[in-house]
């Protein structure tokens, strides 16, 4: 498993230390750089996106430091000249972002880092698997937990994807509202809450569904959750009932058409006088399924694969680009790429959330430099996130958390859109 | 980063520990049991699939361990006779699997568990996330590969992708023929060959494309790739062959209409004489990308968002199903869910690959028990992984490569279309 205390430093690409190599020789390593992590646009015509990573990134600057053990790896990836100054390597400069949890739209300059070129461009690999990854999962996340309304979203896809993204993606989908995991290394490594029951091998290894039963309640008590669908749901559900009383907490349905099932069941325990049991539905649930049984009696969504797969778009397409850079004269100046349909925007960006008079937000203001002076209702977004190679954005999770809840709710109703169509705000180059 | 010595355990969904918990108490946690992991069918309809992770699952199962930190973190989750269980945890039963590299076909049984229920259900979650996400990988990378030929594909998309999944990714494309990848950690972990040169950064950092490709030069040697597309090509490219002349070892393009690029960039390189100067091409390529450069004299492809996101299909979507446990009489006896579309089907499953007698294979067989004898040119695809807990399947990662690029070899012509269709052979139940 992960820790923090181990290196970050070689979750990175060979061409970072190659190009450092090169620019130690060249002179120009020490040039001081401001690079600039963002997204050309919203995957799937989404209407906004959330950051996600921003603490785990932190961990991962702090923790990007070169040691016997990988400098030893690199003999022969670059010369000695660069292992010494890897030896070093520890990150001295600033850092701005978008908090955790925040909402972006297309262009937000979601991280500026300022260094030299050299400390600089050997993050580039590891802030962008992070926030690619994280936001990915936060904005699948936050599109479910909207269309679940006040039911509970529940996170199991951890089996659908890679062992330690899963408690990353656990991690970024409690930041977007779900309420728990299933998950054990996320409550070991974030505190993000557990929950769980039974599978069907439970009940198949038991002689009888009955046994099954019997055998959880007895174990985890009546307010258990039980699967009712290992072989004919309304004979379970009578069984469920008649073993645990009225107060069995939950049963769960992992197959069919589960708005009618819900309807179904609700309707059958309501009947066994079990009017508080809650029904919990799994199976494939993305945002568009979770929309589609908001009329169902459904008390809790588990989601698995489409959550930790980002619901169609793993990755959010994040790039880190150098957008300024120490010129002849001493000053940074801003430099950008000029080829085919790539073309970024040279220089240091500032951003704002622009609102109307009821707070409700309007457009994404980002501009070079800073901010000119007005009477506009505009919440900066970029906050520091370490200071002389301090980290000091550090909070706790429920803090990206409630940010997310808020940044979601100043929205333009657009916002809940589950079709695909322009951002919900549009971006406003000053 | 990850390491093996770290403890795997809490890689793990809550409910496997709840169940563990309840059949414990119910005196049917220790019931032999026999657990497959297996896919219901294959993804977006391609004609095969590539077994990725084997060693990499061989490991969490031996660093599946509950130590004071673990136990400390379960308090609360379950009760103490189960965490008295679990501190003695040691995997003691018997694996077979696919071995790494193999390809498989809808139910292919690629791993088999026997063991004490209460040992196998626990590894559910850690398996397959492995199994998902590296065969997920691996799948996509043969894909590319057999579209690329004898051209080389290079692995650079861990920045699109979780940090340490990116190392796995890594070590899965180059199981199913990738030549190198940028991931310093999958050189580190794996020995998996890297490879690199510079981003536009680079470039941009100095005063001009020319100080740039100097500096390159002068650190890297003329045997380096040059990223041509910052500005000019057709300037980049002159200038490129100006400073290095013919021994230049590649240039790279990163936009634009990389087939027109690559034949014009080639016509110019020949005019000045750089005919040994190879054309690497790269941006958002995937098989299909490949496949319609095949007439473009392009030397080699890198790889990223595509790689590492499966390729629009970023799990494999196996499961892990009890398929038989002791009955009342002692013996395994086969055990099978019924509920809507989930079907599995019990009992114990071996596998063989029936080849025709020009040694082309013409099925995956499956069936319940032991083989009937017979004079079919039958390979058997099941080995034995784990003897008794002893870890017995280790293999060099070589190995696997080479499997992969037999077992592909031994498919019909059909396996290499790109087209969605049924699977290349069919599987037959005996």
């Amino acid at each position: 498993m992960d820790s923090t205390a181990d290196s970050t430093a070689l979750l990175t690409d060979h061409y970072e230390l190659t190009m450092l190599q090169a620019a130690l020789k060249a002179g120009t390593a020490e040039r001081r750089a401001v690079f600039e992590l963002f997204p050309r646009r919203l995957a799937g015509g989404r209407r906004y996106g959330v950051v996600g990573g921003v603490g785990r990134a932190l961990d991962a600057i702090e923790a990007f430091r070169f040691d016997t053990e990988q400098l030893a790896v690199l003999e022969g990836v670059v010369d000695g000249p660069t292992l010494e100054w890897l030896a070093g390597y520890r990150f001295t400069g600033d850092v701005w972002g978008y908090a955790e949890g925040e909402t972006f739209f297309p262009q937000s300059p979601l991280v500026v880092v300022e260094a030299s070129f050299a400390e600089a461009v050997v993050l580039e690999t590891v802030l962008l698997s992070i926030y690619n990854h994280d936001s990915a999962i936060a904005t699948a996340a936050s599109r479910m937990t909207m269309a679940a309304g006040e039911r509970p979203c529940i996170e199991m896809g951890s089996r659908r994807t890679h062992e330690a993204a899963a408690v990353a993606a656990a991690r970024a989908a409690y930041v977007a509202g779900f309420t728990a995991t299933s998950n054990l290394a996320a409550l070991a490594r974030f505190g993000v809450p557990t929950t769980g029951t039974s599978a069907h091998s439970f009940t198949l290894l038991h002689d009888s569904e009955e046994q099954a039963f019997q055998a959880q309640i007895a174990s985890l008590g009546k307010g258990t959750t039980l699967l009712v669908d290992t072989y004919d749901i309304t004979e379970a559900v009578a069984k469920a009932v008649e073993l645990a009383g009225p107060e069995l907490g939950a049963v769960r349905i992992d197959s069919g058409d589960l708005g009618q099932l819900a309807h179904d069941v609700r309707r059958q325990l309501d009947e066994l006088g079990a009017t508080e049991t809650k029904i919990i539905v799994t199976s494939d649930l993305d945002e568009y399924a979770i929309a589609g049984l908001a009329a169902a009696p459904v008390d809790g969504y588990g989601v698995g694969t489409q959550l930790v797969t980002g619901s169609g778009h793993p990755t959010a397409g994040f790039v880190y680009k150098l957008v300024a850079r120490e010129g002849a004269s001493g000053d940074l100046e801003p430099v950008a790429k000029k080829s085919a349909a790539k073309t970024s925007i040279g220089g240091r960006k500032y951003a704002l959330r622009r609102r109307d008079r009821k707070d409700v937000a309007d457009a994404e203001v980002i501009g070079i430099g800073t901010p000119a002076a007005g009477d506009h209702n505009d919440r900066p977004l970029l906050t520091q996130l370490v200071k002389g190679g301090e980290i000091v954005g550090r909070e706790p999770l429920d803090a990206a958390r409630d940010r997310h809840r808020a940044s979601v709710e100043e929205l333009p109703v657009i916002a809940h859109s589950l079709l695909k169509g322009d951002p919900a705000i549009p971006t406003l180059f000053q």
